[in-house]
């Protein structure tokens, strides 16, 4: 097997690419050459059947990932298929199973079965729970976990091998520490085994099974900052050389990569991140958490999360990954993650308005003129999420009216002749 | 009677001035010269009792005021006093009375008796609707309605006396026409008359109720777009340079004044529309209405307005008019109301922090501190809407872990010792 990145650097334009290609601006050969300077990736395991290919990165609209899967207090599989079936039904480009929970391996293949889209995991989440623990974990371990999930079909994962021991002094400084999973995870080991991290250490034998699968790799934030008073702090900033480091790597491999990013940061330095990290990595596609420029909103961080998101995107972050309302509360259901699909999407549609993707301001135009002619079918057609529409719609407004303004609508007042205008023209 | 803008500039330090100086970071005396400048405005109608004087723009807290009132569909004092608590327990710092049905005295003064945060109005609406429409105004019915208005002791008045006659040419290139119902009115009774509008030629005759009573003008944007593709447009930008001299005459009558602002406006125009208002109308608080980024995602206007609400703030927009998730579709509830000005409250909360507001981040901190601690009773007094952090939490959460990572919660692997640290310490 072969990579879409060595195919690309071949010029060899794919089947895959050239679906990819269909509803983005770019045509296929030129979608190819993005792929092939790494500004692009179109994760595709040829194991995924049911993947319709789909690229992120430049000059393509910003896409969204929804998290889903099990904890350990909260594992079963239906529930988990009703949470795919609400993130696709609400337009998510994206999944990633992060169970923690349960049949581990059950859930995962029954997401991919049955999974639209590209599907990411957290490899390191199994290596570490399958062996009893983070502190158990070794590269073996974990290699096989990750040849595993790419058997299974995944296309993209998540790969913490940017947290290493030089960073832990920088953490101290802290105020809230570290709240990626894979990050502590990582950090647990490196301080019981008083070594530098696997993943690190053995980056190319991580390599030789993602190039071998056509894995893409998402390069992980570990040291992602928990809280805004830690924003681009030095352990991060210090990681995400490493990352970049590391980017260059999986290029020279025939690798996909992309880079993921914080997290919790506030709005003024929104811009800074989104330079920062493609000036370092070189334009590998941005992948951002929220980001959520107060912390101070539980229960409305889907909310927080499309403030930043739709920053970040309009600077240049390719890839959204949602945030319910849910975050840093509990682990999300259907009507959550439905939520948090919803409002990413509007940041990513904000955000491409704004860097002027091919066909987004179009959506703009033809919802305007429908409410400029007072079309209700219309604006319905032309809702981003016409379910909600039609909900808050019913029994309120119809005809030429709303029951916001209803004879005094402005719209009606100012397209309607007056009656000077009338009688001048009979 | 005098102004606080008249005391200011004779120095004198009021008891309102000092109140509102109260909870935020300027001294009384800088509070004063604020005021002196135009800079900030301190909206305080004598008549207005349980009024607890609230400041508006350069330096101080971001604000957020709801919209409220009856339609002609829609019209009950009932209702619109359940909205108003809903608005006032949600943390509004002000509200505005836009009732166009049913008795609109009898709402005005209900709302002005129970309301302890600065009242707003739109005298025209009852100027027009008083006497049969928009074609029957005329300045007296104006002055009449406008003077009532003040002697019930509102503390604020939106007065659209930019759109004139110049302008209608300049909309005929627009998509979305007109979407201010003020605007509409006003243009309507142009049309009709075949005049210029009766509030730019008689404008002093409004100022000397302004004065009188000392109502605050908030100068109407009666040409806001109503789609991003009508943003900053030469009508727009022609209105907005009519409402900087307008607000020139407003200070030198000691009248305070601040602009209203758009409305549908791309992200990457934003600033832009900040910088215009803040050159041309001398740093005067400039109060926005979102603004909303994209047009395509009624029923969650209230989230693309907290976008655009945040980046607006965040480059100098004082203060923020919320948006229901029932705009462009009906009347809001009680319950849209209170989603509408939590939604605004983060924005501004964002902008704050972004705009380095005194105290902002450290409401951050707090609650950052807190999730580190996973102390969640803390949480629960941090978060800025606790009545929903409280029902997410129901069940789910507790003790020291959430049920989104359980065992594997990144903050507590991070924080407690492995077991090879531990036994170092023994």
């Amino acid at each position: 097997m072969t990579t879409q990145l060595l195919e690309a650097k071949s010029k060899n334009t794919t089947a895959e690419m050239e679906r990819a290609a269909e509803n983005e601006g770019p045509s296929p050969a030129h979608m190819r050459e993005l792929i092939a300077s790494g500004e692009v990736v179109l994760p595709v395991n040829k194991k995924h059947e049911k993947l319709v290919p789909l690229a992120i990165g430049k000059n393509l609209t910003t896409k969204v990932n929804a998290n889903i899967g099990t904890s350990p207090e909260v594992a079963d599989v239906k529930s988990e298929l009703c949470k795919l079936d609400a993130a696709l039904e609400a337009g998510a480009d994206s999944v990633m199973d992060l169970s923690t929970g349960g049949d581990i391996d059950e859930v995962r293949a029954a997401i991919v079965e049955n999974c639209t889209v590209p599907v990411g995991t957290v490899p390191m989440y199994q290596a570490a729970i399958d062996v009893g623990g983070p502190e158990e974990m070794s590269i073996d371990s974990y290699l096989q976990v990750l040849e595993k999930h790419a058997r299974d079909g995944v296309d993209f994962a998540t790969v913490h091998a940017g947290v290493t021991r030089e960073a832990l002094p920088l953490l101290e400084r802290r105020l809230v520490g570290v709240v990626s999973r894979g990050g502590s995870f990582m950090i647990r080991w490196m301080r019981e085994h008083g070594k530098n991290s696997f993943l690190y250490e053995h980056f190319d034998d991580v390599l030789d099974i993602a190039e071998e699968y056509d894995v893409t790799m998402s390069l992980g934030d570990g040291l992602r900052p928990g809280g805004i008073e830690d924003a681009t702090d030095e352990a991060q900033i210090h990681e995400l050389k490493i990352l970049a480091e590391l980017a260059e790597r999986c290029k020279e491999r025939g690798v996909q990569v992309m880079i993921e990013g914080p997290g919790h940061i506030p709005l003024h330095e929104v811009e800074e991140n989104v330079r920062l990290e493609k000036a370092y990595c070189r334009n590998a596609p941005f992948y951002v958490l929220g980001p959520l420029p107060t912390d101070i909103a539980p229960g409305y961080d889907h909310l927080v999360g499309a403030i930043g998101g739709a920053l970040a995107g309009a600077y240049g972050a390719d890839f959204l990954c949602y945030v319910t309302p849910k975050e840093h509360i509990g682990l999300p259901g259907p009507e959550d993650v439905r939520e948090g699909v919803i409002a990413s999407r509007i940041a990513a549609h904000v955000a491409d308005i704004a860097k002027d993707v091919p066909g987004a301001k179009e959506m703009d135009r033809e919802m305007s003129r429908a409410r400029a002619d007072r079309d209700w079918d219309a604006m319905l057609e032309r809702a981003l999420d016409p379910r909600r529409f039609s909900d808050l719609m019913d029994g309120e407004s119809g005809e030429d009216q709303c029951s916001m303004c209803a004879d005094f609508c402005a719209l009606k007042l100012y397209r309607e002749k007056s009656s000077h205008e009338q009688k001048a023209h009979h």
